[in-house]
């Protein structure tokens, strides 16, 4: 076996993907086949029999278009299904081996990954939740929690912003366990990197407070080797290490081309490819037993340390008994029955409140029994009144702690967040104004497409922001969340509707929005838990049949109630349903739907001071608007609801206008 | 008059606005004035009696929440309609003085700002806006465009990433006559900046190519002049001013601390603020003849400007006269008769074409008679098909180039999209995948709510997109899209279409957002103009009513017209609706909608391979769906349609689904 086989090995897997698939990446891997194969070869913790293993290393391709190159060294490790079959699978409906690497799709696979700068931004929040961790649970000889994570990118990856918000905080945050590599190229889609991206990447990293390193030539793997141990060396700050590559290394045509980049080689130029690696086959996805061999003996070395800390782990658990117990509940996230109690309670409260209030104090009542809990805001914590009580913050110093502050940075934010659910032993929460869910949203996407049961507390919800005026009110961001599949949204009316969304939020198993109100709303007496099925009868019609259906959420339930006595009072028997959550409620059965919104009822009125985008179906073709149709204004919050017509008498009057139609 | 008393007056006025208002952000302004006013009354070219004169150097208030500060500037420089009421009426609804600064709304304000990094984005639009009219059209001795573009952020706006990709691409473009003058506080809201972002500002600033600058003292006004002539001095770079401030300055129990930031001082502290300046008089609101006398002549400066540069274009089309009639055009954004014309063809196509590849053709076939038609795409230019052949690149050496490389950067991008609209005499498009748009849409948001004619050109619409899979294939971007206010949204299905779709983004002065297919699609013969109104009949039924209405978009319509066929031979007459743009449609009179979708027809299928969250105006409550309710997969194309019911069989099958209900 030559010397680069086991590297080329990788080139060549990653190349006949790609051709055999017609459609992928294959100058990326070519380029950067000698920086993964050096780290998942000499360096990651890695145990391909168990890809779940707990103390694992973590790698996050956050140069997702490279999935090629990660399925071949997956296949060459001999990972779990990954057989030769799902590489000839590349890209194809219900393989192993989708067009980007999918979290819970493909063994070995820790983050999905695809829309630039979100993989650098989950690794800032693996190793976070791995200090975290390490910080509570190891005991002197006893070391449970200790792992790196790992992050190889591209040039893309750095020029995002997200990116940069979440480096920026992993700087200040001194994670020293996170190294990231950078596959330097040169080349970008459009052609040079220097058409648009001049920047002295390292320098920028040093001001971020990073280690830098520097390797000259990415072929050299023992270069990459050295760099790898000295970012392991430092132990108080995060490392960058630029390699140098050649994106479509190995073919003349394609070598440092944006060609290279995004379509197949074709198959004269893999068969030059073949040739200039000097490899020993013409044949597609063909492997030599040495090179196995050489990848089986590779493997030895987290299996070894897999056993190791399994082992570790028993005799933790003898000497520490209680941590060690409390260690598992946190890798299992598990709700205990106080906190379903507690959230299950029907309040009769009193006072108006906010409903962002309401959910402060929620999280503060479970915070002790959900020690895992964790989390905080993009710089508005007085006001989405989301910090733990007595909790310490998360810093360099004290990674014990719970409160995070995570800066004015709402998408590195919850990338960040994205990194600790995913890392295990952690259950994040994130936080700003609901009108900034439109910086998070590329990220929450991916929180709904890797499942990870996020809570996202929006605050802030509608014009009762006030005086801040339109471009601090949400409008369609409703709309936009609750259009985004795998990802439930709830706008609570009150105390007891708060807590059933926080139910339903730790306990769904999917990330969860919530919008929350700014300002104090009255309880609404005869709101209940029903408000897990997402819309309820609140208040039924007088007589068999309602005249009309009033349909609304959050501060808008309230005028709805009160528009259903105006109603009485002119002889119109209307139905109250109270509808904190649209998409939870369309996954309840047909019946109970039905129940709720019976067919045969078309005069319904929607009440929400947002876009009317969302409530189409519940309004219909017959139904009628109370709905932000553009934007809202600076002024006090009452005269906002008043002048867009969110009132007991607007509503009653658009009802009105449905019985006469 | 004291020395400080017109630096003290803007402290004293944002401090009284905030205390009236009972809401607003007095910290900041404290800090600020003396740069603001050092930059206002000695070195921006501005000419109060004309406050959108062209050749006026820009000032962004990117730190929005210090709007307080802003109007008091606008008012002690004798702004139109910036009396003293307007300061007292702060935050109140239809004030001249809302919440954050908004563009079209104040007189003097350059931008709506608020959401924290988009004015720095904005501001390096502007920037480039400059340069590349300046380079077109300055002579020797006729300077025409020359002006600077200056910006004032805190550390929030430096935190978010926004900022970030601007601010590298400013540094690669060379955009010298950008100037950011950073007041660095210390303080965020949660607390000291040093919870967050510990990070070497400068030194990152360094490293995207600025040069950078400090002055020490923030009270300094002579130190922050002399920074800003030095940044002036730097032909190369564009500049960045670190200027060390105390947040909540005069107030001992607010200086320096997080509580000075949102909220009003408080009645003791605003008398308090008044002693500690030295300030004339306890009266609110108040200030005395010499110190508007003092801003009275330091308007002269701009005044005595503006006449000049009056004269210097007299003498500009005397001796240019082509180049000054070009010049007022590109002022004037003026679509020809040529472009609209060409728009307005009814085009007979034979072989399909991506809707992606005709929006490259009618790019191409526009871009002589609109010159000033710029823009590009976030390093996707290849797979958008955005570029302007034979023109050249806007880079630091050729800042005339029309091709702009906005490298991986859709947020930053977008950013700079509201700058170049902004400054005027350009008109931008910008470009990414329509998944993507997930990172655009905070500054979307804010052209909509400027009403910014920007083009959004996103294409890859659809599963259309294939093997790249779910983490590329849009679902929800469309609702989120149609849903935010005051932005045209449009999907076509072919060439007639996207022609109607580009007649409307260029005429209608508002943003428009073009959702452009991956793939191929075949002509649809009967495509008519009548998709600038949003939906339009394309197939009627053969009867007298339909049974069933098939509503389709983009790449839907074909499959529709064929289930149409399907539906005949088994006795259902369908009639068949386009719908380009939903919310153009819902813009028509109603009785152009009820032709299109008659109220009495209620059995109709909405087609659409996106959430049906944008569907149930349409299809409501007795309607079916052909619609992306979860995420896609990767693979082939042709293979995800299938899969997903986006065949003529499937719609045909839901059709007569409802025909038996």
């Amino acid at each position: 076996m030559l010397k680069n086989a086991p590297v080329n090995a990788i080139r060549v897997l990653a190349a006949d993907e790609v051709e055999k698939a017609k459609s992928g990446h294959p100058g990326f891997p070519l380029g950067a086949a000698p920086i993964i194969y050096e780290l998942y070869a000499n360096h990651l913790k890695h145990d391909p029999a168990d890809p779940e293993w707990f103390d694992r290393d973590r790698f996050v391709l956050s140069a997702g278009h490279g999935s090629a190159m990660l399925y071949a060294v997956l296949h060459l490790f001999g990972y779990p299904k990954m057989g030769m079959d799902a590489l000839k699978n590349f890209r194809q409906l219900g393989s192993l081996t989708p067009g980007h690497p999918e979290y819970g799709h493909t063994p070995g696979v820790d983050a999905t990954t695809g829309p630039l700068g979100a993989g650098l931004g989950m690794a800032v929040g693996m190793a976070m939740a791995e200090a975290h961790l390490e910080k509570l649970f190891n005991r002197p000889g006893l070391p449970l929690v200790g792992h790196y994570t790992y992050a190889l990118c591209g040039d893309g990856c750095l020029m995002e912003g997200a990116s940069s918000e979440a480096l920026s905080l992993a700087g200040t945050l001194g994670l020293s366990k996170l190294i990231i590599l950078y596959d330097s190229n040169g080349i970008t889609i459009e052609g040079p990197t220097s058409l648009a991206f001049t920047e002295d990447v390292a320098k920028r990293m040093q001001a971020f407070g990073f280690q830098t390193l520097e390797v000259a030539d990415g072929t050299d793997t023992e270069a990459i080797g050295r760099a790898i141990i000295e970012a392991k060396s430092d132990t108080h700050r995060p490392s960058f290490i630029r390699v140098e590559t050649h994106i479509g290394y190995g073919v003349p045509e394609k070598q440092d081309r944006a060609s290279a980049h995004g379509e197949p080689l074709g198959e004269e130029n893999v068969r030059i490819l073949r040739k200039s690696l000097d490899w020993f086959s013409d044949e597609s996805f063909k492997i030599s037993q040495d090179i196995y061999s050489h990848y089986r003996e590779k493997a030895a070395r987290g299996e070894a340390a897999r056993a190791a800390w399994n082992a570790l782990k028993q005799s933790y658990k003898s000497a520490e008994p209680d941590a060690g117990a409390l260690f598992e509940s946190y890798l299992a996230r598990e709700i205990p029955p106080s906190v379903t109690a507690f959230l299950d309670r029907k309040v009769v409260r009193e006072k108006p409140e906010a409903t962002r209030g309401i959910s402060s104090s929620i999280l503060n009542s479970i915070k002790e029994d959900l020690p895992f809990l964790m989390g905080g805001s993009a710089d508005l914590a007085p006001s989405n009144k989301t910090a733990l009580m007595g909790e310490g913050d998360f810093s360099a110093l004290t990674p014990e702690g719970r409160n995070v502050h995570f800066g004015v940075r709402e998408l590195g934010m919850t990338a960040i967040a994205l990194g600790l659910c995913l890392h295990g032993g952690i259950l994040p929460y994130v936080s700003t104004f609901l009108v900034f869910s439109d910086y998070m949203k590329p990220m929450i996407r991916l929180a709904a497409l890797m499942k990870l049961p996020i809570l996202f507390i929006l605050t802030h919800d509608s014009i009762g922001v006030g005086e801040d005026g339109p471009t601090h009110e949400p409008v369609e961001q409703l709309a936009m969340l609750r259009s985004t599949p795998g990802l439930h949204v709830y706008r609570p009316a009150d105390e007891n509707e708060t807590l059933a969304a926080f139910r339903s939020a730790l306990t769904s198993g999917v990330p969860t929005a919530l919008a929350l109100s700014r300002q104090n709303l009255a309880p609404i007496p005869a709101s209940s838990k029903d408000a897990q099925r997402g819309g309820y009868i609140l208040a039924a019609e007088g007589g068999d049949a309602p005249d009309v259906i009033l349909v609304a959420s959050g501060s808008e339930v309230a005028p709805a109630l009160e528009a259903r006595s105006l109603l009485k009072a002119k002889g119109v028997d209307a139905r109250v349903v109270s509808m904190p959550s649209l998409d939870v409620f369309f996954e309840q059965p047909e019946a109970y739907r039905e129940g709720v919104l019976p067919k045969s009822v078309a005069r319904r009125v929607a009440i929400e001071a947002a876009s009317r985008y969302s409530w189409g179906e519940i309004a219909g073709l017959s139904g009628a608007y109370v709905t932000m149709d553009g934007f809202g204004a600076s002024g006090p919050a009452t005269a906002l609801f008043e002048k867009y017509g969110f009132t007991a008498e607007n509503i009653a009057a658009k009802a009105l206008g449905l019985m006469e139609g």
